[in-house]
């Protein structure tokens, strides 16, 4: 089934252009239209190199804090992906500030939670003119995928879980916010038919999971697709691993 | 087993207050040292009235947010409660911002999460030499009991449960937030011997729960006393409703 347009943000490094990497590497009219975002496409070298070799792909910027700049971006998107609107958008960007117990101010707490939890719920409500246009007319799922980790696991922060005991607060608090908007979102929005799933991409070779984390950012992007691509898998509301298998909450 | 001190934040009404009450109908030797806090001494006529009544009960300023008024704060405590330390921190100061995924702003979800996720981690480290005082010297259980909510509860956020689909976005982020802090902080603080819990008050009649709730103030505070009381109930990193039974995450 071809899907009209896809938007990812953050998506000039690590996981985000992992998968836009992956869909471009998808039969040329798969996705008709891939839109990449970056907060400084100038710099954004890997994502300028790709779209030079697909047509599919397009840049557009947006600095998912910058909320005064969403009416802009808002157009831009709308002008690509015209009537047939937005099938799927991907809350990639995110943030991991380092601090825990000891350490963590009230202003890095505050900082990674707007950019992980507050920003996803911003973008989507912003495109959701879009999403609707896609989920009264195109055959493809409409869906919102938040990335999401297993950090944001509340059951899985224990002294015995391989996830526990070590440290990261605001990361994961602001995770676990995300999920728990994302499942709002999944109930708001399932009027309009459209989508809201959570995925933890694994522990992935990026900036953010360092040189020894267990996946390339190649198989974790292949694996996440291949169940979001999936039309018969049900993925609304559910909080899921890179390789499709539900995580506790 | 009697009990040195403890301290109950945003105390001049709602659950706070009923805490107090109901720990002031204790037998005057059961607890030493009860100090309740609010933003406004001055205006708090209902602890004044029952201060007046209760030479335990002491009621000391504090405005969770106002950051540089805690070293003043924690000397103030530590003056009350002296060598012993503190043996129990009540986080009960919480906001709700009424909002939905249609109209809640940046804004409003960072003033949720600030004052719902974010002080009760400042406070408790705030107040950890006087908890860690405590546990090792009182017999009784060092604790610190986050006031959280059945809203923060992410597997029972969905269509069918019955406190499912009922908006407040902000404040059921800032919540589930606040239950991952409290788990990191579970962990991170059982070297001491300090043990952290959540607890959902109930839906009850105060100005947040409203006057059609199911549980009056006293009811609530009798019921969450009477476990928080027991030392035989293991309640570390655990997420309890107010009769003691855990609620899923």
């Amino acid at each position: 089934m071809s899907i009209h347009s896809i938007v990812v943000t953050g998506a000039n490094r690590g996981i985000g252009f992992g998968i836009v990497e992956q869909l471009c590497s998808l039969a040329p009219n798969k996705v008709s239209y891939i839109i990449a975002t970056a907060r400084k496409p100038e710099e954004a070298t890997q994502l300028k190199e790709l779209a030079s070799q697909h047509e599919n792909l397009i840049i557009v910027k947006l600095d998912v804090k910058d909320y005064a700049s969403y009416d802009q971006f808002y157009n831009q998107v709308s002008s690509i992906v015209g009537d047939k609107g937005l099938n799927w958008l991907i809350n990639n960007a995110g943030i991991l500030v380092p601090v825990n117990f000891e350490t963590a101010t009230p202003e890095q707490m505050i900082e990674n939670f707007e950019v992980n939890a507050v920003t996803p719920l911003m973008v989507s409500r912003k495109l959701l003119p879009l999403l609707k246009l896609s989920a009264t007319q195109n055959k493809a799922r409409t869906q919102i995928i938040n990335i999401s980790s297993d950090l944001a696991s509340i059951a899985l922060n224990n002294p015995s879980a391989s996830t526990g005991s070590i440290g990261f607060i605001a990361y994961r608090a602001s995770k676990s916010a995300l999920n728990q908007v994302s499942r709002s979102m999944s109930i708001d929005l399932s009027k309009y038919n459209i989508h809201v799933s959570m995925v933890h991409p694994g522990w992935v070779r990026t900036d953010m999971g360092g040189p020894n984390a267990s996946l390339s950012i190649k198989e974790s992007a292949t694996q996440m697709l291949s169940f979001l691509l999936d039309e018969s898998k049900e993925l609304n509301g559910k909080y899921l691993s890179y390789d499709g298998t539900e995580i506790p909450w």
